[in-house]
């Protein structure tokens, strides 16, 4: 391999992301419990999301929109301004959790330094990935942030073509099978698969990934024998 | 000079911006109008935008939800669900506006095209801006577009970095002198200012400036002689 660029996802890649907006939801349906089913107001909330998701893009300001539409949806429009509020505040506050960095990511990115360009590229809002990074303390690591409006194949292109390199010289090492690993080998690039113990509704896919530019690692410092 | 990168300001300096926040902000006042005056809703407004702008930084998700929290603070908890309801459809609304092209903008990047990487240097939500870039018909003039979290000195030295060029070598277009013009003539960059007939408040500065590597300018294809 002949790489210039190693790529990490951020969000449950190099700290912990999807349980703060599950307790975001869990908060969510007991706000709403009088209306649904914690499992039906779940399924309103993800179909709002969804159907806001070419408008708004990825990320928490998105979400907290998309909270405050399902709710005024699911209750016929009988909720209460508090009850908004309340969706609002819950948004704030997922805007301003704790870095919680994963196993081995530090060690990973010490022993990668130097040796390649290192970028993260990410989903989400700009400014809150931004700020994550800031917080997290591995920023003096990367050569900078890429925040991606989505993660198909021509966003890999158009990543590339801003970092003027060739999809051969590019690996991504990501936790979504569906963002960080397909659309990188369908272009040509590296990717390896870190699993994390949940995953988006919206990230699963059902088929088993098998390429020659591929592998499926159990933990992040597993790409040093491969990068090293 | 020696000028590797020409950015661009977006929002009222390639095609028009402020216009449309100004009609929301009028529907908004119309909405509210029970509880306050025009003027101040619009101070109430404009407080809480920029006290969240730490948090929800620049863009149309965060002015949505600035304008529903807004409104419960004016009315103290006693507005409608439906009025909240309106609120995230004009916000909607304000999404899809039409891209309205400024006069000479297609005819100095068309002059411009090949000799100088161009690139888009925005504020706001990220795909707001990829979309409204697309729908321009501008974007194959522009290597890519930068959004940017804020438009201060630390965060035009990351895109420096990003590009890989001095700040000498960068020449930067603008409508507003706080944003495109100060910060990088502070570090050591090239910029011209390009009026709009109207300018936001929190973009408006109170002195003139004078700078060697500054020129103020009245229309976008008056860069030409001096670049070309």
């Amino acid at each position: 391999m002949n790489l210039k660029v190693i790529a990490f996802d951020a969000d449950d890649t190099l700290f912990v992301n999807e349980p703060y907006f599950q307790e975001t939801e869990e908060k969510f349906c007991a706000l709403m419990s009088d209306y649904l089913s914690h499992q039906g107001l779940s399924q309103e909330l993800f179909k709002t999301e969804i159907a806001n998701l070419e408008l708004y893009g990825y990320g928490i300001k998105g979400y907290i929109l998309s909270m405050i539409e399902a709710a005024m949806k699911i209750s016929n429009n009988t909720i209460s301004i508090e009850t908004i509020e309340k969706i609002t505040e819950y948004g704030k506050e997922l805007l301003q959790k704790p870095i919680e960095l994963l196993d081995g990511v530090e060690e990973t990115l010490a022993a990668l330094n130097g040796k390649y360009k290192l970028v993260v590229a990410t989903k989400g809002d700009l400014l809150d990935q931004r700020r994550k990074l800031h917080n997290s303390g591995l920023g003096h690591y990367f050569h900078h942030i890429e925040v991606m409006s989505d993660k198909k194949e021509k966003d890999y292109e158009d990543l590339l073509k801003r970092l003027e390199i060739k999809a051969e010289e590019f690996f991504m090492i990501g936790n979504s099978l569906k963002s960080d690993v397909l659309p990188v080998l369908n272009i040509g690039g590296h990717a390896v698969h870190i699993p994390f113990h949940t995953t988006w509704e919206h990230e699963k896919i059902s088929h088993k990934v098998e390429h020659p530019n591929f592998k499926a690692l159990e933990k992040i410092t597993e790409v040093l024998p491969i990068l090293l």
